[in-house]
Formats: C-alpha cells, structure tokens, sequence
C-alpha cells in the first residue's frame, strides 16, 4: 500500500491542455437525474426542481491537510470526497442529485492518477445517483486541491435543520463511532514506520474496518431512506464529521438547548476498542474527538421512539435538556461531566 | 501598490480558530433574496427556485497561477472572483442569485487580509444581488486558493447555450476587447522593474483603464437587461474569458457551424490601442489571444439586427457560416485568414 505498484505508461497532463484534459476525463460522463438538464459544456449547468427545495454544500480538500497521498489511493480519494460531501446533503434529511468538481493540480500528478480520481469520483456518483454536472480543473504550484460543491433536493416539509430540537427529545446516532480515528491513527504509524525503514511494509491485517471507515467512508442514504419508510422526521440533524462532540454542541447551541448523553450508549465497534486500547487511548474520546465517521447524528421525539427502538443501525445516546448551555455526559460509573467542543473535561466535574 | 501599505495590528487566523474565523467573517452577512431560504450554519444551504430553471457554475483560483498578491490588492481578488464567476450565469442569460465560496488559506496570511478579501467579495455581491450562502474555509501549506460556485436562475424559455448559432446569425461582442491582457502586461512589467530595483515606484499614470478590466472587472448585467428591454434571445452566448478566438470557436464547434469576423469591427479602446502598441504588441492579437476582458460574446438571429444596431455598447463583428469547421478573420487589408484557438494563423493564409 506505502509504494507505487504503478506498472502502466504516464502521460503528462501538459500533453493534453486544460481542455483536452477535462475532455479527456468527462466525454463519458451521462447525466441521469431528471433534475439535471446540462451538465459540462457551457458557462454554466443548468438543472430544474420545479417544486422541490434545492440544498447546496461545499468542502474544499487540500492535500498534506486533509489527506496523504502516501497512503491514499486517489480512487478512494475520490470516491472519499465525493461521499463525504453527499453526506451533507443526507444531514439536511435531502437527497443528493449533483456535483461540481473544481481541482487545481501540480505537473507532477500524472494524467493515469487524475483517471484514477475521476474513477473514485464517478463509482460514488454511480452509486448514490447523482450527475457530476461542471467543473474547473487548473494548475497548482504545490499540492493537490479538490473543492466539491453537492446540489441536492428535499420536499420543504421535510428538510431537517440543527436547530430544531426541543426539551427530551431523544438524542440518536447511526453506526458506530471512532473508526474514521483510529484508522487515521493506524495510517500515520506505518507511515512512521515505513518512513523510518522503507524495507519495512506496513501490517494492516485484521485492521480492514478501521482503514475503511478513514479511507472509504459511506454516508449514510440508508437512515434517510428508513426515516420515510418509518414516517419519521428528526427534529434536528447533522453529520459527524468533526467529532461526536462537536456536532452535537452545534445542535444544541443552534436549538439553544442542552444535553445529556451517556458514555455507555456511545456505539463501538470492537475492533475500534480494541485498536484504541493498543494505543493507549480512551476509545469513548475517540468517539467524542475524532470526526470523519460521517454518521448521522439527529434528534427525534419521544413519541417516534417506538418506530426507532428496534432499529440496529441506530443508537439512541441520551436526550435533549432545557438548561440552553449545559452539555453533559455520564460516565459508565455514573459520574457527571461537562461536555466540550473537544471532547469532555474530565477535571470539571459537576 | 507594490508595498505593504497596511499599518493596522495584524491579527493570526490560529487566534480565531476554523469556526471563529468563519464566525468572524460572515455574521454580518444578511440573505437579500427570496430564493435564499437558510445561507450558512448547517449541513447544506437551502434555496427555492420554483418554476425558474437553475444555473450553475464554479471556478478556482489558485495563487502564482490566476493571481499575484504583490500587486492583486485583496479586496480587487475578492470583487474579481466573485465578478467573474457572476458572468458566467449572465453567459447563459440567467440572474446570479447565491455564491458558495471556499478557500484554503495559509498561515501567513492576517484575518486582516482575509477581512478585506471577504470585503472584495460582498461589495460584488451586494451590487450584483447575490446572496453569499455558504462554504468551506481551511488550511494550505502554500498559497491562497479560492473556490466559488455561483447559482443563478432564468426561465426556460430565456436560457441562451452556446450550441443555438446558426448560419446568417450576426457575432455581436459587448464593450471592448483586450484591455484585461494589456493591464497584466503592464502589471507584470512594472513588477520586473519593482523586483530588480526596490526603489523604483511603478508608474500607472493614464493607465486606469486597463488596470481596472484586469484587476476589476465587471460582468455584464447591463446586457442581460438590454437583451429584456429590447425583446431579444441570443441564438448562442459565452463570455470572454479565455480570448476572442478561443470562445468564438467554442460557440462555432458546439453549434457545428462557421465563423468569419473582421478586423477592423473588433472593439478596442483607444489606451488598449495605444500602450500595445509601446509593447509592440498587435492590438487585434491582444483582443484574440488576451482573455479575461468578461464582455459577452453572442449570436442574433438577422431579424433582431434593427433591434441591436444602435446599442452603443455591442458591437457586430461578422457573422456565422455553413462550413463547420472553417473559422475566418479578414484583416484590413481585406486578407483572409484561419482563426484558431489561439488567435490567428498569420503563414495559413486562404
């Protein structure tokens, strides 16, 4: 994984130009939302939906600050940035339709390894049904750049914000936590390591779940689709993408309400627990600091709670308080802490 | 214009923190309209658009390649991103209504500097009557990269691609050609002279025009206005960004037609005239090969000539052709040449 098993002929991408470069890696490209009427070719996209809500998010990827091309094979990077912007519009309780792709590239990237992204790319448009419609590629003076901007749709009634959450409703999170974390954890130590000794090549076995969920994260369409199957419409929402933590403060300081959750309902997988105490790290912190697990974090009302309660793919974490400001969490020994945007505080105790 | 004239405190972007300087830069922002359902602080921005159809269209802008900071004051950066993106939504005859905008910002740089460039980009939007909805802010390891995404809106019927020219239409271009080249050329001249000798003031004296169309330029609503008042549909449209030449055949190729233009009907002001002429440049090569000029380049139907004719700020430059493929330009001296994307093949004379 930490070489390059390359073996194919590398073009230039000065041999194409901008045009022929962007030619080169859209020609195939179909559009097959209904939504989307032109896609790349003009001065601008155009799309239609008539008398749907329209949602729009950007995030903007910057190689050595968002991602390692060392250990990053730019097919997953490409479907990683695709995915986790997706996951923003499936926050907003919306379903994707289509994307924008602007990258500014270095000389030294090959025209194969730009296929490779476009690959990545368009296998997560493919797969969740949205049309990558326009773009700008340019050239970088250093690293790689991607900035993808996501066009989505929901009906007005059933766009979820962050600020919509009310005294005792039920805090709930899908998945499970920290495997985006500690799979970041395990990259940066081989890489350590084969940086050290390039002779030695890095041990990830038994290790696919945590190296996945960093690599290769999925947002979650499937909690979007059991919410219409259930009649279920949270009162707020958000993806983790900064950390349990974190986004839980942004739903309650934007729904001015506090919060109580408990450290023994936060979900684990147990190779997470288990790789975070080879670490010597507290895998609840993990959960709490560590973002990139795209899940969906969202609030419901009790009275949705039956429709919920059997449901594997979430956990219910705790519930909303009216004390606006007060964000706590219980331990597994029933001590009370103060929940902060980085994690908890373990010296404050209440 | 090449020092640093800036004599207030200087602020660290890392005093602020990621969603500090998000804060910090945006709170004063207010939607303007109707279309703006929520702009920035959740998942997604949610936006309306009824029956009108929606345009979209996004760009990046990397330091060292589209800008250079010695003489590119941050809020002329600011203006010209957001400008240039505005007219690619007038391109397709539409009306920008909202901008995402996302940038990856190093260190060095002062929120200061971040607070004028952000300054740049809401005097655009407040003249233009877009509302700034959302983005992405975060860290480079070297320069400044910007990402805007701009969204409009127009009706079906009015929506102007560039496949839409037919033989007989006329080839109208707004404004004048070139001045956005010769205002880098003198730019990167003065910047020479500056480097070689730090003492040495640059000199810009009778030389406003050009600086402005290259270091501020204005998209072209007032056309998209006359275009309404005046009852006309282009048959096909682009802007100018990349050259005269290299977008007509744009329009020329994606309509399976011909072209031929005419020298001494290409729009050129006097200063432009004037200062490529101390560069011994040919003015014509400038207005063909410079870019950046963002006038609008269209085609109208022969019918719509009475219409257009005294409209002081079009001009008719020539007319398509049956013969795709064939792209001509008569000279002064009523010599025909090939037209390429590029400018004009001088030795392949007809």
């Amino acid at each position: 994984m930490l070489e390059d098993k390359n073996p194919k002929p590398v073009s230039e991408i000065s041999e194409l130009g901008e045009f022929g470069l962007i030619h080169h890696l859209t020609d195939k490209i179909k559009l097959t939302n209904k939504s989307s009427i032109k896609g790349i070719g003009d001065d601008a996209a155009v799309l239609e939906y008539k008398n749907k809500q329209v949602l729009v998010s950007t995030d903007m990827l910057v190689e050595g600050i968002h991602f390692d091309l060392l250990y990053t094979p730019l097919k997953h990077l490409g479907y990683k940035a695709v995915t986790t912007n997706l996951s923003d519009i499936y926050a907003m309780n919306g379903t994707p339709k289509q994307i924008t792709v602007s990258m500014a590239v270095s000389n030294r990237i090959s025209v194969e390894a730009l296929e490779e992204l476009y690959e990545g790319m368009l296998l997560a448009c493919e797969i969740y049904g949205v049309d990558l419609i326009g773009g700008d590629t340019t050239s970088s003076l250093s690293g790689l750049v991607l900035s993808i901007t996501v066009i989505g749709e929901a009906e007005k009634k059933d766009v979820v914000y962050r600020n919509g959450a009310k005294e005792n409703d039920l805090i709930c999170v899908s998945g499970d936590l920290g495997g985006a974390f500690m799979g970041l954890q395990l990259l940066e130590r081989e890489k350590k390591i084969f940086n050290e000794n390039n002779s030695i090549q890095p041990d990830f076995s038994g290790h696919d779940y945590v190296l996945e969920r960093q690599l290769k994260p999925e947002p979650r369409k499937d909690v979007i689709d059991m919410f219409k199957e259930l009649s279920i419409k949270p009162t707020a929402m958000i993806d983790v993408s900064d950390g349990l933590s974190s986004d839980l403060l942004h739903i309650c300081s934007q729904s001015k309400v506090g919060c109580t959750i408990y450290e023994d309902k936060i979900p684990l997988d147990f190779t997470v627990v288990n790789l975070a105490n080879d670490f010597n790290l507290e895998p609840t912190v993990c959960a709490l600091n560590g973002g990139e697990d795209y899940e969906l974090l969202f609030t419901i009302s009790l009275d949705d709670y039956d429709k919920i309660k059997d449901q594997k793919r979430v956990a219910v974490i705790g519930h909303i308080t009216s004390t606006e400001g007060s964000y706590q969490i219980v331990d597994k020994n029933e001590s009370v802490h103060t929940l902060a945007a980085q994690g908890w505080d373990s010296i404050s105790k209440q």
